[in-house]
């Protein structure tokens, strides 16, 4: 497979990541995973803008949000991915130097890395739904940067793996926030609910995108705190992102929500969400 | 300089980190610094312990700690700093294995590397004292780990030495916590007040070794919450830990504390903590 680091496309094997990299020594990094339909880069200009948000909080100078999307779209061609689906994980972090808390002097290149991987998308789980463990939210109080100190993430996710359950859902405070790297949405009174964005949340794009389509599709949509002792009043519940794209969820920590089947405000939205794929692709 | 990765001793230009170790993907690693005085490996043991105790709760199989402390004392001898100080740092991860929140299978060799420096000691700081600037504690809830996930750190050191301070102070809900890679303790009405341990608060090397010494002097120690509103009446601060040793707060946020020098408590402990490496040094 062929990736891009730092300036050039090589071999994955070719690939020397700095034991002075400040991604491996502190998690001083963010990243990004686009999601590709036969070879159409899906929303990657919000990509591009999130992660252009995420270096200009954290402070990575030299990076070109527009050179990213160059390297994404070049991985695929590179790698002949442009039929069938695909994603491309890149990350940025603040480059090489001598391990310090303090910050390397400003002009320190970044280092930049680029994967492409084909992807089979989910076929039983958007079909049937999945279940979730819900898990205390262990994370730092910026969950709004998509950085790599996934720590938490991974432990949940884990935890949830050995539960037999396909996803995590943090709970801070007694409020469902998102998943351990999707996000969560709630149906009630025939309302679409999605936890509104702080700085425990991601600025999912997928999230944005559903919530679009819900509006579009005619259905309520409301923003506002979910809270887990609400689980038993849910009609549906559901994880959207970038590779489970909108997959409904059919019990929680064991206990079926809303009879245990996807219900309609789901199947809708998948709908809504593959037509707008199409259309997107198309518009190209 | 000759470095340890995965087994080989090696010049550190040669270490090649795969752009799947998950340490630089997800920051699923702990770490350790062990400070070396003239060849001896001071408190060896409770670094090790403590290593054993991250890897342990992280589920990362493969470390043996005594072989870590072989390492450790290999890179002293291989660079030939058997003499003067130097800090040797290991830093351990769940191995490089094709991105996946998923844990992968246990079989997985851990990422094993380490790498030691020549260390000038502090001089002036210890002498004159310092300022500590105090930030919002926006860490994770295992601050009881020592896990590389350290971007919050980073960035608390970052804003502290923007602002001339020479080390950021953690405050969690009133609390103040510990440094961004240090302990704080506190001295009022004659007692030396330590914030006790939990899950915000790394069980420091330093710390406890400083409370040892304490007691053995004679001075009252109390394990208890310090709050950031009590800063007026401390008539003493101190940093202590593996690089800065014993070292006084003379000022926090840029306001003096205990009249802004260094306090008669500070000085005893810094004696003794001189006096207990001389000590420990003899008896090896």
């Amino acid at each position: 497979m062929i990736v891009y680091y730092n300036g050039k496309y090589m071999p994955k094997s070719d690939v020397a990541i700095s034991p002075d990299d400040r991604g491996f020594l502190f998690a001083d990094g963010i990243y990004e995973v686009v999601r590709v339909y036969e070879g159409h880069l899906f929303r990657l200009a919000e990509h591009l803008k999130r992660l252009e948000t995420g270096v200009t909080a954290l402070g990575i100078g030299g990076v070109d949000p527009a050179q990213i999307g160059e390297i994404v779209a070049g991985l695929i061609e590179q790698n002949q991915l442009g039929q069938g689906d695909a994603t491309v994980y890149v990350q940025v972090t603040r480059g090489a130097a001598p391990r310090s808390h303090k910050f390397p002097p400003a002009n320190t290149p970044p280092t930049i890395y680029g994967e492409p991987k084909r992807l089979n998308p989910l076929v039983s789980e958007p079909e049937s739904g999945v279940g979730v463990l819900v898990v205390p939210d262990q994370r730092w109080a910026r969950c709004d940067l998509k950085t790599t100190g996934l720590l938490a993430n991974t432990i949940a996710h884990q935890r949830a793996f050995k539960a037999g359950a396909f996803e995590a859902i943090f709970c801070r405070d007694g409020m469902l926030m998102e998943g351990s790297h999707s996000s969560v949405m709630f149906v009630k009174n025939n309302t679409l609910l999605a936890p509104p964005l702080s700085n425990y949340i991601l600025p999912s794009v997928t999230r944005q995108v559903v919530l679009e389509l819900a509006a579009a599709a005619g259905i309520e949509v409301m923003l506002r705190p979910c809270r887990e002792d609400e689980l038993g009043e849910f009609q549906e519940a559901l994880l959207v992102g970038t590779t489970v794209e909108v997959t409904p969820i059919t019990s929680v920590d064991g206990r079926p929500i809303g009879g245990g089947k996807p219900g309609p405000v789901t199947r809708r939205l998948q709908a809504a969400f593959a037509e707008g794929v199409r259309r997107e692709r198309k518009a190209r």
